[in-house]
């Protein structure tokens, strides 16, 4: 399965989660090759909105372009949700952070599985 | 151009108007064909969310299958939007309705062009 297809098949699994706990949640269409900023997926319930960017990787850190980061900042900034980005690494469980979790580089903004597990939010989390 | 590839053509310039009046706005991936409900168009900004089910038709009116205004309005239930009905007929400008607005048939729901004249809103009424 390639890269795209695995993390096609995870933000599947996430949206699957979302509507288990009654959360309608949805993927967008094209993200990342629309000229306008768009999360990969926005679940909601009555009280609160989540804007979702998700990465899959088998590796014990992610690196995140700056402006994927500022992408997702400016598309929940005017929609009226939250910014997360969901981590799942090495095919665990998914870690939910915020962007003042990840750690700024020169370039980019760093997800760790070490930031994940001492500042990230599990799903169950998350959506308490 | 397929009728397909029309309706999604007339989905981005919808998406469009939302940006430029900025409104946060996703088409989002595979609606129709997910287990899930999913409105063609999710639009919000800080006070307002809309779920919009798009259509295009050459004709005076349009017929919604009634599962898909019922998908409309669970999915705009759980994730706290407003369901709106957006309908352009004859390349006029897009009209949006209230499923109250649409008139129920034996299987469908029926919006016309004449419902929309008389009770839809148009796209700069929508936002306000």
């Amino acid at each position: 399965m390639s890269q795209k297809a695995k993390g096609t098949n995870a933000e599947r699994q996430l949206i699957h989660k979302f509507w288990a706990q009654r959360w309608a949640a949805i993927r967008t269409a094209g993200s990342g090759s629309q000229k306008y900023p768009s999360p990969d997926i926005l679940a909601g319930n009555n009280l609160r909105k989540l804007a979702i960017e998700c990465k899959v990787t088998k590796d014990k850190s992610k690196y995140l372009p700056k402006n994927e980061i500022h992408a997702l900042k400016e598309f929940s900034g005017l929609f009226g949700a939250e910014p997360w980005i969901a981590v799942k690494f090495n095919n665990k469980d998914w870690y939910f952070m915020s962007i003042e979790d990840l750690k700024e580089t020169e370039n980019s903004y760093l997800a760790s599985e070490q930031i994940a597990k001492n500042k990230g939010l599990l799903f169950e989390e998350v959506i308490k």
